[in-house]
């Protein structure tokens, strides 16, 4: 699925938030938390070079406010206009958690995908009625469930702040630029945030070649409309993921409330009576989470030889463990079940990235690429002067942070504490002490503007389930004792002469942040009251935090910071070379992409693009993840076996297109992007236009399905604006 | 622990018995299965240019009868005699599932650790006698306990076969040149073995350079006659596996019958007074598993980027699952322990081995060292001729591998289906056929010499826990359809309509296979019966077989006899330039090394080579796995302190080194081999004398132990040779 990976961690409570809104360890804004040289700035008008390769094909994730229209209209004839983007972008959310989303419907309703909302369905789900498995359709405005952690996001506006950021370090020394960008910053925001029911990120562009100012506007009453069971949205599971045919029913609908009411929304798509074909220009309007197109080939070998095997070998565990907890019994598969999947999503996503660097060849182009960009940048005196070194800069960070990231992981992130009631600790343990200093000197994740989304991370009423909590503390001790040694200092801090697994239980058993209002009480009680906690999830993570904020000082210092300013002088060095008809690496933030419905040559066969209802029905054994809920197989009579299921395109995505709609020229809904080929999973790397492939559910299926299975006539209603 | 990690796979039912003596899929004979071409040879008495920086320090894992005592002589001042060889030859023994260890008294009493032992003392175990919780030990002869799988082997002759073997492949084109090898070594095999007391292979050394005949004593009758508790054996568990300063206590003691009585064993090792104190020569005679310490940069590329972490995935997710199951019950704990700890091992091991291609400089090390011996072959122009090519071809075979490796493992091998019955079943399937061919075309693992292990392993009787063998099967079938895909031909024909749940679950409901004399019936039936058979796991097996039959020989083909073909012109370019005073990459024969006792440094700080009684009580906690059997703590009043616990030493072992005794010049027991420390995992590449160190239990604290833990006065009598 073409979920934002990094943040599987965030949604499903699977460890590794780092890099998404929402773990401790993260800042939820997207602007590297490390400065930008004050020498350092973007050249412009320079030599311009050839176009590096990349540029031919559909290749690109494209800035909004900076659309390549010519281009397109160039190679495809169409040249949208800025009122046309405007609306598109103003129809288009994010689902705070990893996903897209879009507005369909004046009335504030969402399409996006059943995986994006699948952490809502199950914690909205009960003993008795469990969504995940029989799926959900509101009849009426008043059964919609509220999503107890989802937060929606639409970008009302975009503003360049570049010369503000840069000016703000100018003419200061490293550690003072650095601070100085930091208040700059939180003070651009600040301003922007006018109320709680904005949200305004700084997004650092180009690895800190320019920085723009995003507004959006906040919808935290998330409502549940409507989902399918599980067996169908994920039809074929693990073994089609990623692949091509497919037949899956991705799809979810939510809607947003103000003041307890359905919103207003008058930017929407409207739907496209005949949907997709074959040739046709499409574009995907959604929030790709993160590239490494502009990775160095020492980040690359680093991504290849640590942080990829390091996080396989995790995934790998995790699904082991999963499924045997799972035979504990009815409830514990239920508590469980997104967990496992987003573990096997995770697993398969990161193979296949992995692949990519292993096997294609993929290294050595990247290396004559480098070498002949460096090639270029030496042979002119003042390039060189700038930028010489800063490949060689960015390799010794790499050894660096080989030394360094594993305890980073384990004492910072929470890789250690996997565990829902542990993040509450920790969040309410460094809480008390950042909610206490001014806004600018914060750890951005607890800013005023990003107050909300943490309190609603805190304040969630999702349940909790003790025995899914001691199973994953215990295996997460268990491997930060495997990563560190037993003799490390915070390991001897946090185990002492227990076990991983007496401490889990202790942790849990003694803990009452299940309840809400406990944690409430807490972090609003401040300082004094956390530290005489005796409460055991909040002693453990007291234990933590002063190892946890130097590894996180140390880390920031000698790693981020080294990366983040040779990433900017190398990107400098690129534009200096070839010129600024580029789009940037991925930030999850709202892009743009363009594409036609086609196939590919998969070792001399022709996959199609399209799949058919028909097609669902062959492929359908009975046994799980092939079979077919009762719904699809009593409805078989009245379905048109020809209804297209879903198609192939193009278009360049990634990991956070998920639920990204997929419109043609006329701005209408074609398709429903859900994930991408296995060829797309070295997209993170490299875009193949020759393999590469966007997955969508087909317009079609979506009205067939919620007419003849679902029997959700006011929604198809509301879709077609009847 | 210094197992022989490629056998973990068949020693605890792990999988990937590949290359073991032992999996379905391997040949039990230490020979690759893919010829020589008749043109290459080992030439003798070329230019000998500098000794590969390798050959300084105590690097070195010798051949017994091509010793190098002269070099001792010159490095440590002791040249043995080859009497003292022979003696210490015939003293050591092989444990056919991956270990080693040493005769310790004329009455058959043999020595070797707790870890390679364990799966006898879990098959002895009874639902009320946990002897891996609560240790076993014989008051006398009576009860001492069979081991249903365990075969010892002792090597009491060597003969150099080199020139029969090639020679019956002279003048031969490559199809005919191999069938003619495979001819020739049945038939030498065969000649030798002229009882099944004895088991003959043909040992290929230098990559195909030479062959030796190891003609063994073969002894199946072997008992248990003490184990302690596991908490000690394996004190520390995984997180001190493979560290130092370490405080186990993993040793057994076993001892082999003949008619029903104990054996006789005139060759034996003496106990030393004193044990092996600091600075003090010491030899280990052992059988070193594999070591790749000749491979080329493609093959180092290959083990690094694809089969390290498919392996490292693999048991990361094993430990999962088997943590969990054991979750459901003590029952479901104890049949599973050893599989657990096997997991723990392996990924230890494995990611030891990655970390030490990814972090060193070792592979560029290695690429310098390539590009040396390929210079000095390329200036010469006749060498030039005759092996210029080899590397690239090679690194073909890599890419070849990559392709088909998958499959192999899948199919052919028993990584799709982890089932000791499945193994049965594949064994009695494959058996029948191969039976009934004249034994020099069989595949060699079911070679007239060979059939004696065959039926040990086919007729234990060591029980079988159905809930596990669901569990295993269900996860290696899933794992199949992961790697191969939904679509594959096998992957259908295995699954059908099914989930890997279901067929997994049929297999084990569905066959009589658990009970021996069903497996004996069926084998001795023939082809006729197995055709017809119903049972569930033989039905399967027939599924499989000619799938499986096919990718083996594509991957003989296509990638075995390729790289083997290179590997020989390799080492014979390597003879040809650097002379042979060499020693072969281990083949899990009898190999002899020797080093001092000594510690190294570790980042500026000093790891002293010994640990004491003290530092175990010390270092306990009470909880696993650092703690203490109540045995241990009840003696701890009449312990003396300061006995030496583990040592370590400079000797060059690896993985199936487990067991080796640790001999002083005077060939008396000053140790037990039973790990090595961390950085002795990059030994299967590299010896680096710096840091790579064996570990081993003191003899000191073995009697110490006996006596006064366990009140084995008897065995302390025995090994003293009251």
């Amino acid at each position: 699925m073409r979920w934002l990976i990094w943040c599987v961690g965030m949604a499903l409570g699977l460890g590794f938030a780092i890099g998404c809104g929402g773990g401790i360890e993260s800042n939820s804004a997207p602007v590297s938390p490390a400065p930008a040289p004050a020498s350092v700035e973007v050249p412009s008008g320079q030599v311009v070079a050839d176009q590096p390769s990349e540029l031919v094909s559909d290749e690109g994730m494209w800035l909004l406010n900076e659309f390549p229209s010519e281009r397109l209209g160039r190679r495809h004839g169409f040249t949208p206009s800025q009122d046309w983007l405007d609306e598109l972008r103003l129809a288009s959310v994010r689902l705070a958690g990893g996903c897209s989303g879009s507005f369909v419907s004046p009335g504030g309703l969402v399409m996006t995908n059943h995986h994006c909302a699948v952490k809502c369905i199950q914690q909205v789900s009960t003993k008795r009625s469990d969504y995940l498995k029989d799926g959900f359709v509101a009849k009426r405005s008043g059964e919609e469930l509220r999503c107890p952690e989802v937060e929606l996001n639409q970008l009302v506006e975009i503003a360049d702040v570049t010369s503000k950021v840069l000016g703000s370090m100018r003419g200061k020394a490293e550690a003072a630029g650095l601070e100085s960008r930091r208040v700059e910053i939180s003070k651009i925001e600040k301003e922007c945030a006018t109320s709680d029911v904005f949200r305004c990120d700084v997004v650092s562009l180009f690895h800190g070649g320019r920085y723009h100012l995003y507004k959006y506007r906040r919808y935290q009453d998330v409502r549940l409309v409507f989902a399918p069971e599980k067996a169908i949205a994920s039809f074929g599971g693990d073994p089609d993921n990623f692949n091509f045919p497919r037949y899956s029913f991705d799809v979810a609908f939510l809607r947003v409330y103000v003041d307890g009411k359905a919103a207003e929304t008058p930017h929407y798509l409207r739907w496209s009576a005949k949907g997709a074909s074959e040739g046709d220009l499409t574009f995907v309007s959604g929030h790709p989470g993160t590239t490494s197109r502009m990775m160095t080939v020492s980040q690359l070998e680093y991504a290849r030889d640590h942080r990829l095997p390091f996080l396989i070998s995790w995934y790998s565990e995790v699904r082991g463990a999963v499924r045997e907890f799972q035979k504990l019994g009815t409830e514990h598969q239920r508590m469980s079940s997104t967990t496992l999947w987003g573990a096997e999503n995770s697993l398969k996503a990161l193979r296949g990235r992995r692949q990519a660097l292993v096997d294609a060849g993929l290294i050595g182009r990247k290396r004559a690429e480098e070498r002949d960009l460096r090639a270029r940048v030496d042979v002119d005196p003042e390039l060189k002067g700038k930028y010489g070194d800063a490949w060689d800069g960015m390799a010794l960070a790499q050894d660096v942070k080989r030394g360094i990231r594993d305890e980073y992981e384990f004492v910072e992130g929470n890789s250690g504490v996997w565990s829902v009631l542990m993040d509450y600790a920790r969040i309410i343990v460094r809480g008390v002490e950042e909610y206490g200093k001014p806004n600018g000197e914060r750890i951005r994740r607890f800013s005023d503007s990003n107050r909300p989304a943490v309190e609603q991370q805190l304040y969630s009423k999702a349940p909790i389930f003790d025995d899914f909590e001691i199973m994953k503390l215990t295996m997460s001790l268990s491997r930060m004792r495997e990563f560190l040694g037993a003799d490390h200092e915070v390991v001897r801090a946090v185990l002492g002469k227990k076990s991983p697994d007496q401490v889990a239980r202790d942790v849990v058993k003694g803990t009452k942040l299940g309840d809400v209002e406990e944690r409430r009480r807490l972090l609003s009680g401040g300082k004094s009251g956390v530290e005489v906690s005796q409460d055991a999830a909040v002693v453990l993570a007291r234990v933590l935090e002063p190892y946890a904020r130097s590894v996180r000082g140390r880390y920031e210092r000698e790693v981020e910071a080294v990366e983040v300013r040779h990433g900017e002088r190398i990107a400098a060095a690129r534009f200096a070379v070839f010129g600024t008809s580029v789009y940037p690496d991925a930030t999850f933030s709202l892009r743009l992409s363009f594409g036609t419905v086609q196939g590919w040559d998969e070792g001399g066969v022709r996959v199609g693009s399209f799949t058919t209802v028909g097609g669902l029905f062959d492929r359908a054994t009975g046994s799980a993840p092939f079979a077919l809920p009762g719904s699809w197989v009593g409805a078989r009579g009245g379905l048109d076996m020809s209804t297209r299921m879903n198609l192939v395109t193009s278009n360049d995505v990634i990991g956070g297109n998920s639920g990204s709609p997929l419109v043609n020229r006329d701005r209408e809904v074609v398709g429903l992007v859900f994930d991408g080929n296995i060829h797309s999973l070295g997209g993170e790397y490299v875009y193949d236009g020759r393999v590469n492939r966007t997955v969508s559910v087909h317009s079609s299926v979506v009205l067939e399905a919620l007419s003849k299975v679902y029997g959700a006539d006011l929604l198809v209603g509301e879709v077609l604006g009847r």
